[in-house]
């Protein structure tokens, strides 16, 4: 099994782009990174893309071919991966695992969602809950997610206002982001008074519908200096999928997919969760930004608020999150989401992140949810190839 | 990159099937391929699920946690892919790459598709074109499809019923198969006399609406015998792209993707196609059957025509075709196709097709197309490991 390594990535602008089509924001994302990474078309082994409901969104399946068409790569292999608002980051584990094998050398992997064009984007994002079980009964992401925020508050004494910093911590790092879709400061008041969504959660809480994409190329580690000076390294790539449903679950205030994800990505990197050094994590409500910190091993179960309200979640704090602006602030086009995490890693590692830097990261980490928790990956990158 | 085998697979019954939902089929084949296998559920390291739209279909995207869920698989891997009606042999590939890269040792791939519970499946369908340039003008498949086979009647001569040949062979095929759709004979003059759905093209010159899930095990080839006396070896697996739009191709009489793909493979697997002693062709259209027999080398272009009326494709001819009775006979669950002709291939190769065996069969071979051949796979299997 190949090492392997990020060599190029790029992301397009996040937010209600009226004036970019769906396939020039993929191509957008794939060329750039081509040019970041200084290979040529003719290098390109195979593309992955994630994407969560092209067919609902825009009316359009096999967006792989599309895609390739449309970035004049043909014939490369092109293929979709979709596990809801994972998606991206199956992309990048196809691309991952596709360069290990052995069967292509340099792949693309990116991520894309056009979610304005519909007049309601809510019935298509609720088909990454179990439709004959949520979905139909009338269960909104907003109405999941508040669940969950409402059972944490119970069993651990959670406060709203703890809640809302996990939005005013993007808000505040995505200042600083030039591809945020909300790059400015809020306060935890304005937090707290913007219309309800579903209770406790307020439309601050909510990550937005957005339109974006991003992309990043990966090829054998043994080969990425011929291309870059800074590559960075795939350490762990780890998948796990738990019920769909949240009725299923033993228990609601913990994402297990996460945990189980997270245990196999640290036990393949060989580090623990002291070594990482900055994080994204799949923020699409703020209870879940909460949850990813405890699930993830950086506090333990019910502590999540407390570390958030203490500031240890920011760029200076002990372990930084976010520091792209999350889900909530940079955006959310569900199946870029994934990419964008590892775009911004990358950033971090190459200490390319601006006035968002985490000073001196070495070793970064992404988390991408599905649904509710019902898919979860864990990847882990180093600047450093040992 | 390790060798991989197939040690297991299943398909339901292809048709209406109207007591069956989405969840019920992909894990009746899931787990009638486990059992095939003989392996346990603590066995699987990854699932991989083609599926081309159920999100237009059946309103649930994220079926992969759908379906490890609904499997009892928690909290195995699972990842959706798809490229149209290619999904199915996408997931096979996908399934493959990661048993050779060493990720996963057991994996099991499988398709599904969902088909009759909407009113008219024909919009979900068309999202397989070129929305913009084709589907928003009104092309629908048939219609592209039959495009296609005017034009290969204009230049080489190619007659009404030598594409109607294709639908009765299938048909002839279908009658022993007992997971087909349409088990039954049909004559030149009933396709003739059938509806018209796009000149030339009839009804019985096109693939039916259909439910079904298949799904197959794999597994490094080391440890084939471990599990099952009758392993099936891939010996290759390929998959190339092509415009997604018609009217971007250099000649609408060839699908170029299916070519590239072709001769892929046949290098991978160091092979001719008169290496081939059985093979499953993607006739969604009974024009695109006879392509397929051009474009993977069976004969030369323009001659399809004439080697399906000399019977050449038959159970009993010099190179069969879709013994199992096609797309056209045994069905089109659209993401469900490509591991439904793995399954058919496997069957074939270990002897077990009953009145439908091609005699001796060692070598055999899938091939899988999205679209009008925006997206073609083809993979080759042995009997043999080497």
């Amino acid at each position: 099994m190949r090492d392997v390594a990020i060599i190029g990535v790029a992301q397009t602008k996040f937010g209600e782009l009226w004036d970019t089509s769906f396939r020039e924001l993929i191509a957008e994302a794939g060329l750039g990174a081509i040019k970041d990474s200084g290979i040529s078309g003719d290098d390109i082994g195979a593309m992955y893309v994630g994407n969560m409901s092209s067919g609902l969104f825009v009316d359009q399946e096999h967006i792989a071919s599309l895609i390739s068409d449309h970035m004049g790569l043909n014939p490369v292999p092109c293929t979709r991966v979709e596990a809801a608002c994972a998606s991206g980051s199956l992309a990048l584990r196809q691309g991952i695992i596709t360069v290990a094998s052995g069967y292509e050398d340099i792949v693309i992997s990116a991520g894309v969602e056009k979610m304005t064009d519909v007049v309601d984007a809510t019935p298509a994002i609720a088909t990454a809950s179990d439709q004959e079980w949520e979905a139909q009964q009338g269960a909104t992401f907003p109405s999941l997610y508040a669940m969950i925020a409402r059972r944490h508050m119970y069993e651990y004494g959670t406060t709203r206002e703890q809640l809302a910093e996990v939005s005013v911590v993007n808000h505040h790092n995505a200042q600083y982001n030039p591809y945020a879709q909300f790059p400015f400061e809020i306060t935890t008041e304005k937090v707290l008074n913007s219309s309800k969504v579903a209770d406790p959660l307020t439309l601050l809480d909510c990550s937005p519908v957005s339109d974006g994409a991003a992309a990043v190329v990966l090829c054998p580690a043994e080969d990425a200096h011929k291309y870059t000076d800074t590559p960075i390294y795939v350490k762990a790539s780890a998948q796990s999928s738990d019920s769909i449903a949240l009725h299923d679950r033993k228990d609601m205030t913990t994402l297990n997919a996460t945990k189980v994800a997270a245990k196999k990505a640290y036990d393949m990197a060989g580090v623990t969760v002291k070594d990482i050094d900055v994080t994204e994590v799949h923020d699409c409500f703020s209870i879940n930004g909460l949850l990813a910190v405890e699930d993830l091993g950086f506090t333990e179960k019910g502590n999540g608020g407390k570390v958030i309200e203490d500031g240890q979640t920011r760029i200076d704090g002990d372990f930084p999150i976010n520091p792209s602006g999350g889900l909530k602030a940079r955006g959310h086009p569900l199946g870029a989401t994934g990419i964008a995490q590892a775009c911004e890693i990358s950033w971090q590692l190459r200490g390319d992140a601006g006035k968002r830097q985490v000073d001196g990261a070495e070793i970064g980490m992404t988390h991408n949810v599905g649904g509710t928790g019902g898919t979860a990956t864990v990847h882990i990158l180093s600047r450093d190839q040992n």
